[in-house]
């Protein structure tokens, strides 16, 4: 069999990563783990969440993965150059593939970029999109409550909507014109955060320029799949799967895998 | 030195039960344990629960205390047998303490539970409810975004009333005399949940209760401190001690003793 591509991400959030490349990459195989058992990542340390994502990577990288797809944010923000010095594959984070795709599509070079409390804590989107233009603004907001929300299924009501009224108000005089969705969940939000920050203003999902970034580095390295045959999906969660299971098919959209539960 | 008494919660929570039994008991000393790099417990199966429950009261024990409490509502529904199976010192969870305080408080013997995913998953208030007293009516009600609420420190505005107004619908038309705040960071929501239940609703916060069964079972065992001087309280986190020193002030109202990181 092919080698799988590894994805890992704190729960179930991640999953948005693994949707769209399974969009983007049908004949190749995904192995996904969500880290259950100690998710959330973006309220913990960096040493926390570093030490966590190497035993996510390490669990991935024995299964013989050809390439590493960090789909957390919180993980990437903190724990990517410690995984590229540490295996020999590629390993693709979230936050370069979302920031190179704000910076396509920013006019006013004025960008807002919201996470979880450690991702925005960790400037990462900052740094590397100054890094790219210097000639950027960057506005940062951390929205601790909307994990939460996503995971009670409060996607449209009131409450999510004043929660993102709250969290966006200092966005309103920054005169942004494109917002990175700094965290793997909130796309499930896109509505709700849409109609308050208002139709100029674009809204980057990176899953999707993940998955790009990831069907050319596979190209570059000649490891994209070259048999044809059905892919092959397994889903692994270090907490008991009843849970993940169920808030999952928010994320993908209908029947998911069989998901097993492992020790890291 | 006099043996301490060990107290562990999955994270800050625990720290309305650690004031509670600084109050009952000031010539105790006390060592506290914080599971922060793996907060919440509540949305977790039980079979993890109990592992990590395992670790905390683990090193605890370690350190030699002689007595053993549980601050963590979703740990007490799950681990208490088995702690108390493996430790052969006084073990006390917040359950039992509230749920006899709310036996004692109903005129109506119709009660009402709010707590975490798994603690009202659990059914352990409503069992144990029901032990003591078969004539009673138990309605539960799992509230998941109040922890993430506390620990944003939206403690009363026009979200936490909403919020508190979908979850606590349910008990409308059940005419409940007593609600026990089934999850140790609710009291912080206590003025926010009275409103949305009216006044003639008693709201049962286990903290008072668990110093008052921990005092009255250290008498019992001869195992209070006799010697005078002063106490000592140390506190213990697993994740850096940052974000827990910032929420623990709330908690504790004032000044909070050093808190030292360690690994289970």
């Amino acid at each position: 069999m092919e080698r799988a591509i590894g994805i890992f991400d704190s729960g179930v959030g991640g999953l948005t990563v693994f949707a769209a490349i399974r969009r983007a990459l049908p004949d190749e195989s995904l192995i996904y783990l969500g880290d259950t058992a100690r998710v959330p990542y973006g309220t913990k340390s960096s040493e926390t969440v570093i030490k966590y994502s190497l035993q996510c990577a390490k669990f991935l990288v024995e299964r013989k993965i050809k390439a590493l797809v960090v789909a957390c944010n919180t993980s990437s923000a903190y724990s990517l150059p410690i995984l590229r010095e540490k295996n020999n594959i590629p390993v693709i984070g979230v936050i370069e593939p979302g920031a190179k795709k704000a910076l396509s599509a920013t006019k006013s070079k004025r960008i807002g970029v919201i996470g979880t409390s450690a991702t925005i804590g960790s400037n990462a989107y900052g740094c590397l999109l100054k890094e790219y233009d210097a000639g950027v603004s960057v506005v940062s907001q951390a929205c601790p409550l909307f994990v939460p929300l996503v995971e009670e299924g409060w996607l449209n009501n009131e409450i999510a909507k004043n929660t993102a009224k709250i969290y966006l108000e200092s966005f309103k005089h920054e005169n942004i014109d494109t917002l990175i969705l700094g965290c793997t969940h909130y796309p499930l939000l896109k509505p709700v955060i849409a109609e308050v920050v208002g139709s100029n203003v674009g809204l980057i999902d990176s899953a999707e320029a993940v998955a790009e970034e990831l069907k050319m580095k596979l190209a570059e390295k000649r490891l994209l799949n070259k048999k044809s045959g059905p892919s092959a999906y397994q889903l692994y969660v270090t907490d008991l799967p009843n849970r993940f299971e169920k808030i999952a098919s928010d994320f993908l959209g209908g029947k998911i895998p069989s998901v097993k539960r492992i020790e890291l």
